[in-house]
């Protein structure tokens, strides 16, 4: 694991009023998904449900260890810094910032450094109206989604998905972005597996194209200088393997000599 | 708006036999969130339905213009580049790109700076299971999303989301290096004279391929399936253009027919 992975364990989701259980369900899913455990759920209308968990598909676990508050205070006590998201301006707002920039300060926002992390907290609002003046006043920064503007209005649970995989790769190793991943999840590296062909069997393998495709009378009408030069390029751009060359002369010399008839 | 936002209006999202509708409603208005118009679905379970227009929310309209498609060669016709989904590691897959990183080529893959950009396609598997592998042998790069390894089970809609996202993020950042250099001083653009070849284009030519290394006794002695997958992934490598396909073409058909007795 990425070390600074675990800090994800210090950000909390908050959700204030939300309307729809489903909704409350695949915020979980969308939570497990990029590596997020803390929801706090503020007055939620219906929780918990069986559509909720239903939608929570894999990660009912979140649900089992959300936290239910009564005031958006509550689900912020502890937290050392509040990030409302918005999709609209508002009057005497804070400056609204792309979350891929409130992403980057991320590190610098959970102390990522100290011994002692602090927590942070995502607060949105509801489906209808998100957050109101008065939450809005509890946040110390305001992130929004780049939407489109003629029609910005993201689902709940889909706003949550992009806000925690942008956090997600905030922290992942910038260089190395499959390091967390299982084996599994892997395809093999390329230089580890992959044998390319060297340049002289490359050129060994052109040779023998054009000696093949002059006996198939491909290159007597043509201009032979032109069509090789392009089948180089085409093949250039591809980066061969020693495999792949072997196949292709194996090819070259049935062609040569086929080992049935010509079947039209 | 941004002058490459149009751009988008040349990507196709491709859902593969979705089973719910519920996720292509939920799809729908992720696209248009992220400003994405071109829904294109594979044999869905269930289209239309009230319940995909539900989750559609203000996102019908994408509902209604939706191509519905007996295959994916069907609704790839016209992309000259195909992006595949995958959350797991394939037996000789492609390399798996994080869509980030997909997306920071997404101008080079559109060639957003030629008169007649390109039209490419990002396709999504069975909710169950992904793409399979003869859907990917369809595609010639294969992004992933980087999940929490634990629990990478991403609904369909909210991958969808996330890609759409980092498209149109990869569009709004982009900056533009000529921009402010006198025309004397830019190079002609490299890529404006290249006819990149169509998907159906390719298609057909792996057909010819595979029936002319049959019809030279090439692919019975060998694993047809496994030989003909080795050549589609180097010629997916190298993003076949039309002359090249043409050239190829015509040596396919005199392979089948050689105007001359082989020299050897």
């Amino acid at each position: 694991m990425t070390p600074n992975l675990h800090l994800l364990n210090h950000c909390r989701i908050v959700l204030c009023q939300t309307s729809h259980p489903g909704n409350i369900g695949s915020t979980a899913r969308a939570m497990k998904t990029m590596g997020f455990q803390n929801l706090y759920l503020v007055q939620p209308k219906i929780f918990p449900s069986p559509e909720s968990n239903s939608l929570a598909s894999g990660a009912t676990d979140i649900l089992e260890k959300a936290t239910v508050c009564h005031t958006l205070e509550e689900a912020l006590a502890g937290c050392t810094f509040v990030i409302g998201l918005s999709a609209r301006r508002r009057q005497l707002s804070h400056a609204l910032l792309p979350i891929r920039e409130v992403a980057g300060r991320l590190p610098e926002l959970l102390q990522a450094h100290t011994e002692s992390p602090q927590n942070i907290a995502f607060v949105f609002g509801t489906e209808m109206s998100g957050l109101s003046n008065a939450e809005l006043d509890l946040c110390q920064m305001v992130a929004m989604i780049p939407a489109n503007p003629e029609y910005a209005s993201l689902n709940l649970a889909a706003a949550v998905q992009i806000v925690c995989y942008e956090l997600r790769m905030a922290l992942l190793d910038q260089k190395d972005p499959l390091r967390d991943l299982p084996k599994s999840q892997i395809s093999p590296q390329p230089d580890k597996t992959i044998h390319y062909a060297s340049i002289d069997d490359i050129e060994l393998m052109y040779e023998h194209l054009e000696q093949t495709l002059y006996s198939i009378g491909f290159l007597k009408a043509k201009e032979p200088g032109r069509i090789m030069q392009r089948l180089r390029r085409m093949f250039a751009r591809s980066r061969l393997e020693k495999e792949e060359v072997n196949i292709l002369r194996g090819i070259f010399k049935l062609m040569q000599s086929p080992r049935s008839n010509p079947i039209d």
